[in-house]
């Protein structure tokens, strides 16, 4: 197959020149990688690879995830030779202020960057969720002579991603999921950041992977075989069945006086050092960032094969939408983001009337009367289906149908005991184009993905947490199960969502906001035990994320909580009228993120200037500072015993309410002005 | 070997029906775990394990970890009938509040549990780090005619653990680690709480775990072949160069109706099911929490063996004593929790006129002043030793010797890039009695620990955390690596220090409390960038937590801050008193934690009613409200680009501070009597 010339070598060290130039230019950042994975990159992109860089959003495109995204120079390099949006000038600005080529790659800022990486392992199992939408995509769409949605991810991962238990999970994950369309390239340097990885890294990885499942192949000189590597590469594409684990054996930071040492790893080259490795490669040592034409003619051309492929398939669309009305229509849909007309007309809706139910379970009644309609959210649990009721009746799983268990079109998703890669995979899904993820586990192990969560947020991910078995009301499992921290955590993460609805209708307006935020992630706590229908609850208020539901002109105190305390809030409405004569008024803030956002003089409306306010939630109560004068709270872990028991023990009962009620009234009755605590001296970066 | 007679099975179906009993009286629960593993419980406690139930802290006895730890009723009954203090009457009050048996294990309260489990994963990770302890004491004390320190470590794990990412990174570092005095026994039984394991997890763990360089062994009837069980464990105790794992395939709820189901893991059994579980069993179906005499009897006589074996060993370590005087002594001494006289004279301490170093170079410094003073201190790295400066310069890595690069003996920990497992290992080290673990990451990666980071506080671990790179001082890796929510997550968490030192004597206050707090671990951030020694800075004053670092009478404002923010604090002073003509004064807030525990009267002192207080920190601003009427943060992602530029960027600079600490004022002038914000209404509980 000797069907690489010169024009290929030299594609592959402008790779690396480009690399070693903007990483001094910035004097920061990791040309390692970059010198060591750019033959295979140009093997990958320019032999397997199609993409239309015009449009990088073309849905049948095959993705690509760097999931070592320190490396991220071999990725820019890249989309900057293939013609995306991204200019000589902004590899020239590589890790400056505003740049579009920051120090990690960012999905949400450059074009051609499918999902953000650079926290090890986040990308392979990112990588693990794009595969997972593909196949569910390909499954519920193509049909005979529309092979329609077939594209491959690639991810390219280095050892560092291989230590990361939240890719062992991944991979565990798509092996029993058999992604035949998911091929990674494991850049088997032997160097992680304390040097060689014989000092905590000598497991076998390819056994490891066929444990998974996983079929692997070896490319000995990865720095030079270039034939091999399309080899490779071609093999895994015809194993249909299972995941491909390519070990590639590279030398880091290849042409660099350095090589092979990890003094590549993190830090740019020398002045001497780039010297040598330009005249090398037969580039000018005296230029900086130099892309030969005939590179860019080559890159170029292929792109140009892409942008016809893609006509190509949107013919191929239109075909399909002739024949499969529905579903054409349907998919097109998807692609704009926007959800099917009126499906919001399907959310449940309660009066106080109705019986208590447990706002897992309310969940589950919300996801039982929106599944049909809303057709592109697949739920799934992280082994917990039966706690978090994530799954409607008529559910079918998503399993490679040789299972016998389910289907690729199935749309509930078992993810095993596998928080942070649930977490992980359902930012490649979101990512994907054509599906809302929805997740479910306790909400005190939603902190296993804290890592994933946070990129949720960081690259705008629409992805739902089922977050149930939301605080001490869990009871008998215990402080090991009970967030105390957790609410107090994700409320602290820019662009993240925390729900905590008090009933039914509360339910139903966090899902409609969850699905209805196309850039943010939500994490619903729901509780274990059962919680009445309130007076004075609609989904119209609760969407505002904060709302007065229980008004009185003359209250001395608004009590301001969420979830399961709200109704004992209301409870202790009356126990202070006829135990202390005290006038109480009551907020519910199932979404203090979502109540930000209201205009000031709502806000101001809800949590009025004059009278003091207490806050009541059972954890943490770092943050309610914002929302009230005082706090009701838990700042201890909690206990093991039946939740009434747990409750009683700390004095979140009418009772213990109102006596902090009565305290806080006496201690600001002094104060003039008393100011709304949102009545704020300045207003907050953002 | 035949020698399994009656009485072997009538302890095996005590612990089975106690576990029975248990979950039915406290009507929740998980019984199955308990009925399968029975058996190799009984054999594992009864033929292999050493301890003395009338001394649980016996440091050379032999760790059970049980990973699977909602299977508690298991260990439960097991420490009941060897006879720690845990009474039938204890078992009575399973999952009640305040009882010693809660739905999940905890260290803490219980005596006979090792490490606090449930959440999944945990307890595996927890008892490669007992090994790691274990390994390296007796690499530390055992002399020729002194094995001093051979015990065991045993773990449970099921399905759950097996999946969980934590572990997977666990496993792959005691392979590399060659635990050969880790034995972990797998319980193969097919049922998560989806239901059957091929929904999920179909992956060959045997292979996986060889892939680790682990020895493995298989007993396929883990329900009836006690000699096999015997067998096995007998050959893994021979294999000393590598850790091994049993897998042991058992029937989930053996004896119930529904054994082989996920009907029996996380419910008890109904009540006829019970009644033929105990007439299965020989037991009588009308009587509850029995126990037979001679099933006391044989576990007291195995317990009194135990003892035994203690008297023997407390009589070598006196004669250790006598032949190795200095590390008999320091032995003695660490097993008292006490630190070496003196060692704090070692903390290093600076005068404003020294020059300015990243706190993570002082932290340094600590590390490199006090390691020999203080020699039960291991430290480590996932992967970032250069960047987190965790190694004193003569620092001897812990490696099997077999590897050539370190010791048994030795005290650097390279923990791979394992953040999760290191977290959870440190546990398990800390546990073991002998060693105090400190772990670096960046800060915003021990998000990724944080399901074991919550564990050490629940748990009153002393754990101390190295988290360099705390902000987005770190500059050019960008947002994926800039900690926002990081320091309001740990805040918020109850028992867990957060240190943010302003300068070198507050990083050596912060290493000060963390060392001393035997109850509690410490997070400590520390900078990337270059911070000045400060006037006013003294251990003395830092190890309160939060002092007046600029005091002035006439002061119209405090700046209340942390870290990388206080000299910026100090030039506002400057800025103000020259542009807009306010006095401000200066608080520095190392640690709110340790803040807190100070008397009122001191508090107040530091944040007086009277004047208003702006807290000044570059992550979110959440909980800031506890400590100042207003706060300057960062509720946003942050960016790349050199830090100088990024500081600018969000205003972080006097200017900025003064424009905001002037609105503050303003704010605030007409508000009378105008509180501290620590003068509260109501005491939390705690």
């Amino acid at each position: 197959m000797g069907n690489y010339g010169e024009v290929d070598h030299k594609a592959i060290n402008t790779i690396r020149t480009l690399a070693v130039d903007a990483t001094f230019a910035a004097n920061s950042g990791h040309p390692g990688a970059p010198m060591g994975m750019a033959p295979v990159a140009h093997v990958l992109f320019n032999k397997f690879m199609t993409f239309n860089p015009k449009n990088p959003s073309w849905i049948n495109r095959d993705r690509f995830v760097l999931s070592n995204g320190h490396g991220c120079m071999l990725q820019y390099a890249l989309i900057h030779l293939f013609g995306y949006e991204v200019s000589i000038d902004d590899l020239k600005k590589f890790r400056q202020i505003d740049s579009i080529t920051p120090g990690h790659p960012e999905a949400h800022d450059t074009p051609g960057i499918e999902v953000t990486t650079g926290p090890l392992g986040q990308g392979f199992s990112n990588a693990v969720g794009l595969a997972i939408a593909q196949a569910h995509t390909a499954g519920t769409f193509n049909k005979p002579g529309f092979d329609l949605i077939n594209n491959h991810t690639y991810t390219f991962f280095g050892d560092g991603c291989a230590m990361e238990g939240v890719a062992s999970e991944a991979a565990s994950m798509a092996g029993h999921l058999q992604l035949g369309n998911l091929i990674a390239i494991y850049d088997d340097n032997h160097i992680s950041i304390d040097g060689d990885t014989k000092c905590a890294f000598t497991e076998d990885v390819t056994k490891r992977f066929e444990a998974y499942g996983w079929h692997t192949e070896w490319v000995k000189d990865g720095d030079n075989d270039l034939e091999g590597i399309e080899a490779a590469i071609k093999k895994c594409k015809e194993v249909k069945d299972k995941p491909s684990m390519i070990r590639l054996t590279t030398t880091i930071g290849f042409g660099s006086k350095l090589q092979g040492t990890g003094g590549v790893h993190g830090n740019p080259l020398k002045e001497d050092d780039i010297k040598q490795v330009k005249e090398k490669f037969g580039f000018d040592p005296n230029q900086t960032f130099v892309v030969p034409q005939e590179v860019y003619d080559m890159y170029h051309k292929h792109a140009s094969e892409g942008a016809a492929a893609e006509q190509e398939w949107d013919q191929l669309l239109e075909k399909y939408c002739g024949e499969h009305k529905d579903l054409g229509a349907d998919l097109k849909r998807r692609l704009t983001g926007k959800l099917p007309e009126g499906w919001q007309n399907k959310l449940p809706v309660y009066k106080p009337t109705d019986k208590a139910i447990a706002s897992r379970k309310l969940s589950e009644s919300v996801l039982e009367a929106i599944y049909e309609a809303v057709p592109e959210l697949m739920s799934g649990s992280a082994d917990l289906t039966g706690s978090n009721n994530t799954r409607w009746k008529a559910a079918v799983d998503f399993q490679p149908p040789s299972t016998g268990i389910g289907e690729w079109s199935g749309r509930y998703m078992r993810f095993g005991v596998r928080e942070h890669a649930m977490g992980a995979a359902m930012n490649g899904m979101a990512a994907y184009g054509t599906v809302i993820p929805a997740g479910g586990t306790f909400l005190n192990f939603v902190s296993y993905a804290a890592g994933a969560v946070r990129l949720s947020a960081l690259s705008h991910q629409r992805v739902i947490w089922v977050a149930t078995h939301d605080s001490i009301g869990l009871g008998e499992d215990g402080p090991t199960h009970q967030p105390i921290e957790t609410l107090a955590h994700f409320r602290a993460l820019p662009n993240c969502m925390v729900w905590r609805p008090a009933d039914g209708n509360e339910t139903s307006a966090a899902y409609y906001i969850a699905l209805t935020s196309t850039q943010t992630p939500s994490i619903i706590a729901l509780t274990r035990q059962n919680l009445p229908q309130l007076e004075g609850s609609t989904i119209g208020n609760a969407i505002k994320g904060g709302y007065t539901a229980i008004e009185n002109k003359e209250a001395q105190i608004t009590l301001v909580s969420t979830g399961s305390e709200v109704s004992i809030c209301y409870e202790a409405v009356k126990y202070l009228k006829d135990n202390h004569g005290v006038t109480a008024r009551v907020v519910s803030m199932p979404c203090v993120e979502v109540f930000d956002t209201q205009s000031k003089e709502y806000r101001m409306s809800v949590i009025p200037d004059g009278i003091p306010a207490l806050s009541v939630e059972v954890m943490s109560t770092l943050g309610w500072e914002k929302y009230s004068h005082e706090q009701f709270g838990l700042n201890r872990f909690g206990a093991s015993g039946p939740y009434k028991e747990v409750y009683k023990k700390f004095e979140f009962t009418p009772e213990g309410i109102s006596k902090r009620a009565v305290a806080t009234i006496e201690f600001y009755k002094d104060v003039k002005p008393l100011r709304s605590p949102l009545n704020r001296a300045f207003v907050q970066l953002i």
